[in-house]
């Protein structure tokens, strides 16, 4: 169980400015995130496309903005959980939140902040009953390390860069699998051209079957996978023999357990006022692409506005002894030592 | 008379923001600020000063964040117009503002945008009841080019950099002054430490005379300043003859005319709403440290977001006809086209 000042539910951009403007009002906290990594949409969609209007970067790419606001957050060493889905939410008598995820982390949180974007990236699956328990045994959503997979029938879905390096990874490797195919609707692909470029001379030499077809079921006998059936580029039911099944069709957003927690939502978005964008549930906040109110624009600038104004917010729940005042980066000697940065004193003579 | 869709008063890190993002609606702008340049308080106040809580910009001084929002603007060339300070707004018929300047200049607006932080910065001026009407004869807010005065007997107030360089310019220059003085109430000045030394090297020479005092009064003849009445350091009262008085005292902030628009306002602040900042009054929108609602932090970071809203809200009044959809500047090849800027075709095999 870990106790702290503020739970952050999303490690996105708004989720780490988040966590800095927390750092700045001296409320300790902790990110949770689904993916592996943080950095949520900026690195997952955008991560070396340029982004034009955050006020005073001309331009950077995802992943550079992520950089950055890693930077600017390091003085507070905010602990970050990856990996893990936030799932139940539970109010408790002394006013604190009991926090759960998916992997039995617990949090008892003063204050919780939903910086959860679009919702959680979860792994696009092919839309077949039942693959799900088949997850981690032959069913993979990222190729395994040292899969020697020479006795087995090997299918990968997807078309983009992870699909195919995965494809060429296997071919290359030297205990080959008995069959490798990958399959995707078209012969049309979303990554590097020189992926591309190896993907097909593989192809070409046999090495990897190119399948164009979409999955519509799975073969089961004694509760394993056998084969998929497929439809292919003709509409013909089809059957591939399958062992292993990695599916790299990419993430796609859900708003997953939150949707739950009974917050006042419009339109999969999360009501929030604009005074210190808090919820409808006390100590409940909820700032970026997840919530709404009135003129709400889904920009990550807006988000870091609502940061600070959360921020602001909490100050009163956790310590609600205290009269806040705005002090100013530039002149706070309290805000220099909280940052580790020694300013030194106006230029007088001596 | 300027014709422009929306006229920008202040030209500070929020009003360079606003253009921006007004340029992204394709909203044409101009930019009016009392200063000689652009850069309002950032560059007033802190130009060498560091700031932290710019989200993804982990350190920056006043002037290299002005610096980078110019770069970010420049595609727009929005027409900026320095060392005017508005005047008069006055609603015309038709809905658009006629603005007038204290230069003269005027323009009819479709929008206006207050972007004015703390209000125009002007000079900070003695205490003297009669002392402006004598601005650009007698007394002069900043070295006037060529000044021959070596009949004359100079005073300079002030303690900063620019007085300090003022005294010594005139020191240094081929034709002196009869007599050279400075005035401050101590011997203590916030400057660069060279300048000071030199400055005291001139006072220890007797080339500069500097006198611990402030002054309280003009002494005129003929309506003509004669001399200078002052408090010494003792508390006693002293006369210092002056031809020319050089005000270099710094800069201070005044509301100025926008207190007499009869816009809604509160303790110096101007009402707004939250949806898109806009006044009690049709087109006119107010951003940054010069507006108040619930919630309201004066941080440069609050001013963008509320840029963006601003610009959104007036998309209405500028394109009464037009559905605006929110765009991206990574993805929409609209914006693209707009900033200039060339983005190759996601990659995908030939």
């Amino acid at each position: 169980m870990i106790e702290t000042d503020a739970l952050i539910i999303g490690a996105g951009p708004v989720g780490l400015f988040q966590a800095f403007q927390l750092g700045l009002q001296e409320i300790s906290a902790h990110i949770v995130d689904a993916l592996p990594h943080i950095g949520g949409q900026c690195v997952e969609l955008y991560a070396d496309k340029p982004i034009y209007d955050i006020p005073g970067v001309p331009v950077c790419t995802g992943r550079e903005l992520i950089a950055s606001l890693q930077t600017q957050l390091a003085p507070f060493k905010t602990p970050v959980h990856l990996g893990q889905l936030v799932s139940t939410v539970e109010h408790q008598s002394d006013g604190r939140l009991l926090v759960t995820t998916s992997t039995g982390t617990t949090f008892l949180a003063k204050t919780l902040f939903i910086a959860a974007g679009v919702g959680a990236f979860q792994a696009r699956m092919p839309n077949v009953e039942g693959l799900a328990a088949h997850i981690d045994k032959q069913v993979h959503l990222g190729l395994p390390e040292n899969a020697a997979w020479e006795d087995r029938d090997v299918l990968v879905l997807g078309d983009s860069e992870s699909a195919l390096s995965a494809a060429i990874a296997l071919a290359q490797q030297a205990d080959k699998p008995k069959s490798l195919s990958l399959m995707h609707r078209r012969n049309v692909f979303v990554a590097e051209p020189g992926t591309i470029a190896t993907f097909k001379a593989l192809v070409d030499t046999g090495q990897i079957r190119f399948v164009a077809g979409q999955v519509t079921g799975m073969q089961e006998a004694n509760g394993r996978i056998s084969a998929a059936q497929y439809v292919d580029a003709e509409g013909t039911q089809q059957i591939l023999p399958v062992d292993e099944l990695l599916v790299l069709m990419g993430l796609s957003p859900k708003l997953g357990p939150l949707a739950h927690w009974g917050l006042d939502m419009e339109r999969r978005q999360i009501k929030v006022n604009t005074e210190a964008f808090a919820t409808d549930q006390h100590c409940i906040f909820a700032v970026g692409d997840i919530n709404t109110y009135p003129g709400k624009k889904k920009l990550i600038l807006c988000g870091f506005h609502e940061c600070v104004l959360a921020a602001f917010g909490a100050t009163s729940i956790v310590f609600p002894e205290k009269r806040v005042l705005l002090e100013y980066t530039t002149t706070s000697s309290r805000l220099h030592r909280l940052l580790g940065v020694d300013i030194s004193a106006p230029k007088e003579n001596p």
